[in-house]
C-alpha cells in the first residue's frame, strides 16, 4: 500500500473511526483501524464485532493494498501534522505515515485475525441526515447511559404508516418521541443502542441522505462517504405502556420561549438542594422557577408565558427538565401540565424538517 | 446593605474569590465571601486564613453595610444573569441577588465568626504584572503540585543586587529560574506556594503595576483593586546546590525554534512508551527528535538547528521538555547540553519585559 491524501482529511476520518471503536479490548486488533487503498481511494475502517465503521476519503493511491494498524495513535499522528498532504506507505512490517521531515512508523496488525467489517444488512428507507440527528439527538439524550436493563439505553425506532418514521426512548423518568418524514423501502421494527446511534447520526455530512439498513441481528446507517453499524439491543420494549403515556389528561397548558424557561431553570440550580430539584408555579401569564436549599438560600423568578388552565405547581428534576427544554432550543414549547405524578409534555410546531417532537418529565413528589 | 453594580463586573470578582478559596472547609464561613458595601464601592473578599483575597469593583451604594454569604452559589448566580445590572440588598436574614424578574436569596452567614481578611505585611517592591506573569508562569510550572516535601511545591523569591528580583523553583526532575527589573523598596527572601502565586499573579491587569509585601509569615501581591495574600511555606531551601546547577558544562549548544520543537515532541508523544520518553539527536545542522513504544511503533522527526559542538543524543521525560519549551513560545531557545545525566539548560534572549529565563530539565538514563 502506498497513497497521498490530504492530511485534514484523514485526520478527521482516523479520529472518527478511532472514537467509535472501543479502546479497551482483549485483542487489540479489534481496536485496529483497517486501511484498504485502491483506485477509488482510501477506506478507513473497524470492527470489534458489535460496531463497525467504515469512511472513504480521497486519496492519490501509488499501490493498492490493505493493512490494519493501531487505531488511536494513527488518529494522533495525523491530527498533529501540520504538513498539508501526508503520505501512507507500507515499508516491511511497518505502516509508515511520512511528511517531508518526519516518519511514524506503526506496526502492522495481523489483518487475517481481523473480523472484518460486516455487510450492510438490507436498505430499508432514506432519511436527509439533518432531521435524522434534530430527531436522534433529543430522543437519545432520554435513554440511560448506563442501565442495567438494556431496554432502557435503547432508541426504538418503526416505521409507522403514512411515510413517518417513529423513535422513542425513555430511562423510565422521562421519555422522548419524535416523528419524522422518511422514504421508506421496507418495515422497520428495531431497538437500538441509543449513544451509538446518535453518534453515528452525527457523521455524515448534514446535507446528505441517509439510508437505514437493518435485519433482525444489526442496525445500520449510510452515506456516500460511509457507514456504521451496531448489534440490537435483544429486549422487549413496553410500546403500549410507552404509547398510554402520551395520551395525555390536561390540567393546565403552558406556552413559553423554551429557551427563556431553561435560563431560569438552570440560574435555579444553585438553589436546587440535594435532590436537585426545582418547582415550577404557573400563574395568571407567568411562570414561577423556584429553588430552595439548606445551604445555597432560595430563588424565585418570574417568566412570561401564556397560560390556558388551572393554577398548578410541579416540581421536576432539575437537570431532566433543562434536557427536555434543550430539545426545543430556539422554539416556543407547549407544556401539557397533568394531574398529580403524571407526567409533563413537551411538544412544539414541527420544524422544517417535519420533525415531531414530543418529551415526557415525570415530576417529584411534591415536599409540602 | 443595599446596592447596584454592572453584573458582569461582579461576577467576574465573585468567581475570582470563588477559585481562590478552599471548597473544603470544616466552618462554611470560610468559604464564605465578605461583601463590604460604602462610599468607594463594593468590596469582595474571602480568607480561610491561609489564603485571602480581596477585591474592589465600582457599585452604587444605596447603604452601607457588610455580610458574609456562601461563595459558591453567589458566583454561580451572578455568572448566569442576563440582566447587565444586579441589585444586592440584605433582607432579613438574607442577601437578595435582584433583577426585574428574579430574586435569589442567599442565606447571612456569621459575620463575627469570620476571621477577617489579614492586613497586607509591608510593601518590598514593585513590578509591572505582565513581567511578574511572564516570570512567575514558567517558574511555577517547574515546581511540583502534590509532592510531599513542601519544597518542591514553592517558588524561592529573593531580591538581588542591581534591581533584580529572581524566582526560583524545582521538583528534583526540573528547574526554572527567572531574573527580571523591579523596583525594590526592602529586601524580599522567601519560599511561597507555586499555585497560589501564579494564580494571583494572573488576577490584575496586565498594564497595572503589581506591589510585593511579605514578613515573616505571609506574602501578598496587591494592585490598584485588589490583592492575595497567602502563607510562606516553613521550609529550607536549598539555595546553594539549585545554584550550583545553573554553571552547566557545555558539551554541546543548540539553537533553535522552540515552537518548532515543541510540535516536534509534540508529535513524537503517541511514540513515547510506557515511560513517555523522547529521544533528541543533535546531528549535523538538525535535531532528530525520536520515539519509540512497543504497541505504536516508532517514529523520527527532524527539524532545522543551529549546532555548535557534539553530535550528543539525549533522552527526556517528554511532557517535562514539552513544559519547558512552552517557557520559550514564540523565541528562538538555546539548549546547552551537558554530558552523562547533568541537565540540559534552555535558555533565550531577554524578553522586552526584561524577563531573563533558564529552564534546566534532567535526562532519562538512556536506554542502550
Amino acid at each position: 500500500m502506498d497513497l497521498t491524501a490530504t492530511t485534514a482529511e484523514l485526520a478527521t476520518a482516523a479520529a472518527d473511526v478511532a472514537r467509535l471503536l472501543p479502546t479497551r479490548v482483549y485483542d487489540p486488533v479489534l481496536a485496529g483501524l483497517v486501511l484498504r487503498a485502491d483506485g477509488a481511494g482510501i477506506e478507513l475502517a473497524g470492527s470489534d464485532r458489535e460496531h463497525a465503521v467504515r469512511l472513504t476519503r480521497a486519496a492519490t493511491v501509488h499501490a493498492d493494498g490493505a493493512v490494519v494498524v493501531p487505531a488511536r495513535p494513527l488518529a494522533d499522528t495525523l491530527r498533529s501534522l501540520e504538513d498539508p498532504q501526508v503520505r501512507l506507505v507500507v515499508e516491511g512490517s511497518r505502516l509508515a505515515v511520512r511528511t517531508s521531515t518526519a516518519r511514524f512508523a506503526l506496526p502492522l496488525l495481523d489483518l487475517s485475525t481481523h473480523p472484518g467489517i460486516p455487510p450492510l444488512p438490507p436498505a430499508l428507507g432514506t432519511i436527509p441526515a439533518r432531521a435524522l440527528t434534530a430527531a436522534l439527538t433529543p430522543v437519545s439524550s432520554a435513554a440511560s447511559k448506563d442501565d442495567a436493563l438494556p431496554m432502557f439505553t435503547g432508541v426504538r425506532m418503526h416505521s409507522a404508516p403514512g411515510g413517518r418514521l417513529e423513535l422513542i426512548a425513555t430511562d423510565r423518568y422521562r421519555m422522548a418521541f419524535a416523528s419524522l418524514p422518511w422514504v421508506p423501502a421496507g418495515e422497520l421494527d428495531v431497538l437500538a443502542p441509543a449513544v451509538v446511534l446518535a453518534e453515528a447520526s452525527r457523521q455524515p455530512d448534514r446535507a446528505a441522505e441517509v439510508t437505514v439498513h437493518a435485519d433482525a441481528d444489526r442496525i445500520a446507517l449510510s452515506w456516500a462517504g460511509g457507514s456504521v453499524s451496531t448489534a440490537l439491543l435483544a429486549a422487549p420494549f413496553p410500546d403500549d405502556r410507552v404509547r398510554k403515556l402520551l395520551e395525555a389528561v390536561i390540567d393546565s397548558t403552558v406556552l413559553v420561549e423554551a429557551d427563556v424557561l431553561a435560563g431560569a431553570v438552570r440560574r435555579a440550580v444553585p438553589y436546587a438542594g440535594p435532590h436537585g430539584s426545582v418547582t415550577i408555579q404557573v400563574d395568571d401569564g407567568e411562570l414561577r422557577v423556584r429553588g430552595s436549599d439548606p445551604q445555597s438560600g432560595e430563588s424565585e423568578e418570574s417568566i412570561k408565558a401564556t397560560i390556558d388552565g388551572n393554577r398548578v405547581t410541579k416540581t421536576f428534576q432539575a437537570r431532566y427538565l433543562a434536557d427536555a427544554l434543550r430539545a426545543f432550543s430556539g422554539r416556543r414549547v407547549e407544556l401539557k401540565i397533568q394531574d398529580g405524578l403524571r407526567s409533563t409534555v413537551l411538544t412544539s410546531q414541527a420544524g422544517d424538517d417535519g420533525v415531531e417532537l414530543t418529551y415526557l418529565v415525570v415530576p417529584l413528589r411534591q415536599t409540602p
